[in-house]
């Protein structure tokens, strides 16, 4: 451990300070100087080298507050440091691939997968006993991803901080919980600054989202982030499924009776955490929100979402341009032209025009078209689908704002949540890559599409 | 997946009604009928051959039910079979350890890894997902420890499950709360049940330990276990160290005013759930605890245990007999002769007669005699020494109670948490072995032997 | 105000000191000799003297703890003093009249009302600010209803308790809650105490009419008093109409799925707090209690009480002396002799030939004996036909123990709440007299008496 | 009971109906014509004329929600049906007077007591048993207050709701809770609706005054109103006793840590609910919240106001004009001529120039000016001094809004609330008047005017 022979008198010295020290760190800013330049990943070989708890919170309460305190580029170092000199001991994996050579048996393979285990995974176990430590391992893994692009080294470290999150934030210690105009105003002012499908403008505007009695929402909560909705789903009750999103949202609508509504509307669905980036609970949120809306409201019989379709234009757009695009014919490719036109959404007469052509292509976009991986192109059709929904219908125009616009030339689409479906759509679609779709959206595929997949957009 | 095959009708079905029948099943009595005699390592394999998380819910609850219905036979099965079918791949291993072998980089590395790893620790991971999962997984490691003396095939289970249990009942999940006599009596009759030092004869007994305003009781609990505590410690607030359990626990003492009490004595420490046996909070609790009592009450200055020393009669049976005890010449021994004569400890006499002999062999006992692993022998020693805790008292005659005159001749010690000593004290002895001991209990050593280790005990 | 002319050393010290003593005396026992002999009256007109808030608390702790301390004697001459000092102010009254006479104006009707209030309900008023207020004038009352029966001086005095705890303790002010299992103990403590028809024998007793669940308890709180259940009642769910309470009570019997039952049983009523006798709200309690099963069980169709008839024995030992029964005839009082035999409970014969006249009896005694004010001789008669229920079964016999022999020769009785006739029921009952009946009750009635009422019983 | 014949087929239809009728009225809109033109008397005396508590409730459930959907007319008709038609009967009046004249017994006087009692005091009590009850007589009162001005004959009306609700919301039954940015939302945008004193222009500026950690915000709420906050504090905490208001509700100032504070300062208290005035809590509010403070936070040693003095413009604008003022003489007068220039307060040469004569003329209003009962002119200083505060700073400029120029030519105060004093400064204040002031104060005032007082503003 040459780190720690390096800094003798500095470590001598923190060792008995540390407690102290680490917890009033915490609580404080610039508390910088404490710690020496290089200080991070010898204080992350200090507490792997602990064998008891006792003094192991200290340290790892001293490194959170000095990662916390360091410059980005002392930071940048430590979580280079994690991929470099946390990964596994190499001569203690060629010594437990000797020994499962020689003799097959249980503790030889226990060994090997131990030996074989990243030292990072123990040390960001042992960071998560501080006080607070989940929360600023979330926000560590927020800032790793923020490196990653530029920094494919750090790719290994992001494997086990997903590997431990996964486990961490599993859907058993998730809590459900209703976020309605009683819940504390720290948390409602998250909702606004997580929204991410339909901008919450201000309070009123969240008002008139949450207080109305034909309004829900919901959030999961993890017991060590109380303040912090992982994820969360607006809910619109309504008498039919909506084709739009502008007058469910319109501030000065009519309310109807809860008991009134018969269709339970999932209109947004935004994850809050980056830090907890890939460790998926949409698919549970939903579905548990189904069950208790259900019970309360025994006259809902429609789940449906009303979702945007962020990946529909790009694809036009390369269609369009493709000489061998099955999707669209040149007859179609001119008459999408209109798109081209600025204010084209202003006018009915050219929405009008375009409607059964671009509807036709939306329907071989979700239906035929494929990612490198096979997967239908649009993550958010990936996400609902990959959960049981069937695509139920295609919505023009649905949002004509200039996000939805830009996005999807203003389509929206509804994915139904039928839930004697759910699991054989769920099946067929993760084992086959079956879409499931209604009569309706298949009808929109033009007929001598319906029998053959497309090339794989690259 | 040969067990899939093998019962294709069954499975066929089983797709279709799994969501319904699994939800169903948790709720009853009797639902074994259901599946088929070796359906639960089958269930585990559909489990984990699931790509989506969509099904698995509804088969992780369906084997957890089944799990509970199914005759004690089957159950040993289902584990055994976690032994050897859910295993490592060794195919897999096998070429991991080529591509090793051939090329040192990181990606290989983690595909050795990951290949290495047990796969029911996936399968115990999906079993987490289900609703009520983690207790049901504590509730079956409990079996898994019972079977495990006679069943060593079990072990490497066990460490798995010690492995993901020691995550995610980590420090950082669990909640502090004090335990009163306003405390649910779903709770309190756990303490009851699960008191392990000094019995709880009655609920009379139990708000003599809770009501008082010079007691306290804390617990941890876990957010998926809400009405378990998985530890919890008693504590009495006096005006001095205590030396004795009786007088703490009279049912007709008068309290004092909290505001007067000096010391805190924690006389009772108890974990329930023997599922979670191997993961520690307990040097957690101790110190949350003495965090909260400095906090709310200002006087306290002295934190201290009040200890059995449950080894302390089977190891002086030992060294009596041995004729190389270096705790006891021929004198002690002879003078020890006292303590098979029924009802000793009746007769204040005999008492003294032997209360110094009795302590030198004590201190011995606890700051020479040393276990094969060359730690104290001392089990409870082992836990507060290891915790940073000082041996302050030895105290004779301090239970005399049936139990503590079988497990240590009525000897009972107090153990100091001294705040700004904890950190030293625990690093001496998990680094070096010291003993931290009161210059009192040192004098209690006989001269001759301060100066050098016993023999191991055997 | 002599009193406070009389000791003007004392309370100018007093004015200085009050608060701080006031609020020293309330956490101790023994602080007696602050204040002098005569000194309850005194702090009483001081309360009453002051103008404003500030300094009226602080005496108006120091009042309620030097009540507390004080002798049982120097308690009851307070409450004296009540009577006859802190009556309304003749003179003023004397002026109010003179003012009506001449002027029938509302002002002048609005100073007579003032000037004939007794002062005493501004000093209790003021009392209930003092922290812990409302209780201490709780237990202040529950002494007070100890000494009227020898010192009806106090009657007055008790009046004006009864009409400011109606006002504080109206049901508007009430919050219903669950007892269960996972209740705080120190308040199941209280329902083992409080319980007042059927006595719980212990804690596992207590269990046994709490978490089966086929089981129910609510109970009334009031902000003030949080830990004490106001009224409470036991419910038990069951698949008919009970006719003894043994059965309900086994603690071995085997519960049924609360969503089978189709009957909910008020089985016991008990209120907890002797001081607020007078204050009704029973009624409402069951009321609210039916409408929260309903909500939950919608599975129950029959609400029902099996009650106690704790006036029976007495009252039928009084018919058989008189020569002027109109409900028993010689033959009936003959056979009635049966009821004077030891054991004859035991004796399956004996209780089978004593039961046609038995019943018919308890329905003279239910449908025609009436008190002097006309009413149902009966008190849980009156209570529940009061709240509107209907006289629906008599259990024959419904409670062999010992209590239920000797109030009603075992006697038990079922009052059924419909709800769509116990406004109809309760208008008959309150404004007529009306005693709704089953037609079963009625036929029980012997022919020649159904048509004519009974001479009250003195 | 004229009006219950008046109408007897809708009655006797009505009690039929009344329970599943009222309960569904009160959740809806538009239930109006349900009850007759002159109905709501009607339904008084019918409420007021049942002998029982169960068919009580549903008339009042009636009676309130079809006053609620009333026409403006018909609603004051029923407040002055109530001053007129459901005052004390006078008939019965008359008996109990000649009763007591023969016979002065306690029972003949607690008659003339029941008898003087205006009818409608019962009827509002029995209104407090619906659901919803309070809060409805307390929107009911509100309104009552708004048509007071223009008929004094709701005058005694007025009366007996205030003497009832002193009697409910009496400091006993009120609940201290601390309002800060984890507090509900729908409890929050009360708090922006609400302040009275410098309002709250948005959700920035109330996190701005709730959030940092030295701010705190207290209310007290009623177990019957749990979303409305009754009354409610706003404290900064800061290192002196600050002399404007401006710095403190700046959004860009920096927070500094609670524990450096040594001075609370309640700038801002405001009344929530109009149906409430009469009945004060404000006192009771601020010494809780000081015990609170004292309590978290020990380095806490001055405890002040940073008070408005709505009163004093007008009054000086009186004095200016007077020729009597004994407050100002003429040089005053002509030197205060700056403040009616436009401007004046943003040139700090004309503030200089007119601040000593300013604040001399202040000290005179504080100290000197009396109304026509006797006490100080300012309503704010009424309500601290009455509480035993002292005034302890005068501050100009401290407000310089158009709203602080305007009430007080920018003047503010700090009234100090030293918990050793405030007994005895109440006492004198309440009992004789005494205006407590600091010497620094008592220093402002011109040397001739300070040994006699003023004659009182008309």
């Amino acid at each position: 451990m040459a780190g720690l022979e390096a800094a003798p008198a500095f470590f001598s010295d923190l060792i008995d300070t540390l407690t102290e020290r680490g917890r009033s760190l915490l609580g404080q800013k610039g508390g910088r100087e404490i710690v020496a330049k290089d200080a991070l990943p010898t204080l992350g070989e200090m507490l792997l080298s602990r064998r008891g708890e006792a003094s192991g919170v200290a340290i790892a309460q001293t490194l959170i507050a000095s990662y916390a305190a360091a410059e980005p580029s002392e930071r940048l170092a430590f979580l280079q440091a994690l991929a470099d000199r946390f990964g596994p001991d190499r001569r203690r994996i060629e010594h437990a691939i000797e020994a499962v050579r020689k003799d097959q048996g249980t503790e030889a393979l226990e060994n090997l997968h131990a030996a074989a285990e990243p030292r990072r995974q123990e040390l960001i176990r042992r960071l998560n006993l501080a006080p607070g430590g989940t929360s600023a391992l979330v926000r560590m893994r927020e800032e790793l991803l923020e490196y990653l692009p530029k920094h494919p080294e750090l790719k290994s470290v992001d494997a086990d901080f997903t590997h431990l999150f996964s486990s961490w934030f599993n859907r058993g210690f998730l809590v459900l919980r209703p976020i309605d105009w009683t819940t504390p105003a720290n948390i409602l002012e998250k909702i606004i600054r997580y929204e991410a499908v339909h901008a919450i403008q201000n309070w009123d505007d969240l008002r008139n989202r949450l207080q109305p009695e034909d309004r829900r929402c919901y959030g999961f909560f993890h017991p060590q982030l109380v303040d912090e909705p992982l994820i969360f789903v607006e809910v619109a009750l309504t008498r039919e499924i909506p084709g739009a999103i502008g007058p469910l949202l319109d501030l000065s609508r009519t309310p109807i009776a809860a008991t009134e509504a018969t269709t339970a509307v999932f209109y947004s669905i935004s994850n809050t955490q980056k830090g907890l980036g890939g460790v998926s609970f949409g698919n549970f949120l939903i579905k548990q929100v189904v069950e208790n809306l259900k019970r309360e409201l025994p006259s809902l019989k429609t789940f449906v979402t009303l979702s945007p379709v962020p990946g529909f234009a790009r694809w036009l757009e390369r269609e369009r341009k493709s000489e061998e695009s099955s999707c669209l014919d040149a007859a179609a490719k001119e008459a999408l032209g209109i798109l081209d036109e600025p204010g084209w959404s202003d006018d009915p007469e050219k929405v009008e025009s375009v409607r059964a052509i671009l509807l036709s292509a939306a329907a071989c976009y979700f239906l035929k078209a494929k990612d490198s991986k096979g997967r239908p192109v649009d993550p958010v059709a990936r996400f609902h689908l990959g959960n049981g929904a069937r695509l139920e219908r295609l919505n023009f125009p649905g949002d004509v704002s200039a996000k939805g616009l830009k996005q999807s030339h203003g389509l929206m689409v509804n994915y139904l949540y039928a839930l004697d479906e759910i699991e054989r759509n769920h099946e067929a679609f993760a084992e086959k890559g079956v879409v499931a779709a209604s009569p309706l959206v298949r009808k929109a595929l033009r007929a001598d599409l319906s029998s053959a997949d497309l090339v794989p957009t690259p």
